[in-house]
């Protein structure tokens, strides 16, 4: 693609793939980074909240009660995330998230999230980029919670960060302008969210998509139907002794029917146990 | 700030510009461009449509009847755009685009829109880019508009270009997907949206900001009111001889409280009669 005057030549400006975040380029088991991300921020916001103590699902929060948290549904997870993710501004939020990253560890491999990154994907986004793609980050996960890392991790600036948003308002407060993060849902760049997004952000289609979940199948429909050479993967979490593994089962990762639709498509489907020499970035394994 | 060491030293990919577009970069009376193509869209789709020779606003314009277009209100507005923009997908509408924008010109001038672009802006743009900024579009306008012809005309790729939007749909049609564009507005880029699209594309705050009416008033006032050293400034409409002269009592491109503001916040206010040897990159004038 890259040998001015080939039959597959594309010029630069056209070189733009694509990559799902949470399973593709980082870890996302036992449950989702920013998850643990909004936990967290229940915990150290609870003393400003003393109904919390009393009241779903924030007292599940606060007393580790698992079942209850899970009984409270997508809403109970709604609620604790514009608790924890609304009501500053944008600047604030970022500082939140800076701290919270740098220190913060995964629960199994004891280790920060931003070392939990795939070795080989790390060296595929550096090949990428070596030759003059593009390289985005569209995730179903928030986008202001990803672009604080998203540059010194993988190499991706902010404006190539695209992903799930709250709305925000501009304020000026004593005549110094400001963007507040409001509670309300603004997109949710996920399943056919996601083409959308590309879309939106980019304007052209994808020549190249890369992820892990049924979560992806919409981009992966969208970037390989293109004209011209095209490349959908999907990395297959099979490899329960140096990561985790799963698949149709798992409600994290769901990966069924863009597994079942790969082989149609043209996808190469990665086993992360057999075809990674390497898994982590920083050697956890 | 591009000698590394110096006092105002920004490193190249902080280095972010925003362009307001319509009187900005290019011409926008008597009207503004994108609505001479709704019109012109509602011509060429009536014979479709019988019942809109009977049915505002559509009657009027097929009727050329000024008078009852403006009776027809913002809502009129919204129902041509509507009509003339949603129902195909993303690939048929940039085509749609690029067809007009070739054939299409300006009432007055008697040119194609595109070489009705400001020489000096252009200057700008093209010294801004060769001192390693990002420049980008920020425009009420449509961002689907702009896109297809915006690389060609500024040097300002899709990615670049921010701007209001009606909503996307992803569909699989026969097992190849395709995008289709809703008759719903998603996001007006202006005013006050200015800095919540700057934030949501870009997720950095610009360092310069360029536009020419009250809808770039809140994108001046994010941009400089950030920390170090800021540049905005304001294209104001005064050379009726060789273009057109309006501010505060039009209501394309009005600019008031922005004018008013412009000292107090240390905006450059540009007069297109005495400061510009030349206005438009195709020697109109």
């Amino acid at each position: 693609m890259t040998a001015d005057g080939g039959a597959d030549y594309v010029p630069p400006e056209e070189r733009i793939a694509v990559f799902d975040n949470d399973g593709t380029l980082w870890v996302e088991q036992p449950y989702y980074t920013q998850l643990a991300f909004a936990l967290d921020r229940i915990r150290a916001l609870a003393p400003e909240h003393p109904e919390w103590a009393t009241t779903q699902p924030f007292k599940a929060v606060l007393e580790n009660d698992l079942e209850a948290l899970k009984a409270s549904g997508i809403e109970g997870v709604v609620e604790l995330v514009m608790a924890s993710h609304a009501g500053m501004t944008t600047d604030e939020f970022e500082a939140i998230v800076e701290d919270w990253i740098a220190a913060a560890e995964h629960p199994r491999f004891e280790l920060p999230y931003t070392e939990l990154v795939y070795q080989p994907m790390l060296e595929l986004l550096n090949y990428l980029q070596a030759n003059g793609f593009e390289t985005y980050i569209v995730s179903g996960g928030g986008i202001e919670f990803m672009r604080p890392w998203a540059e010194q991790a993988y190499g991706i600036p902010p404006e190539e960060v695209i992903g799930s948003s709250i709305t925000t308002e501009f304020e000026l407060r004593d005549g110094a302008p400001g963007l507040v993060r409001q509670p309300e849902i603004d997109f949710i760049d996920d399943k056919a969210g996601k083409p959308v997004g590309i879309h939106r952000f980019i304007g052209r289609r994808p020549i190249a998509a890369f992820g892990n979940s049924d979560g992806d199948l919409q981009m992966l429909q969208w970037t390989t139907a293109g004209a011209g050479r095209r490349l959908g993967l999907i990395v297959h979490h099979d490899d329960a002794e140096r990561e985790y593994a799963y698949d149709r089962d798992s409600h994290v990762g769901h990966l069924d029917q863009a597994l079942d639709q790969a082989e149609a498509w043209g996808w190469v489907v990665v086993s992360m146990k057999s075809d990674w020499n390497t898994v982590f970035q920083g050697g956890a394994e």
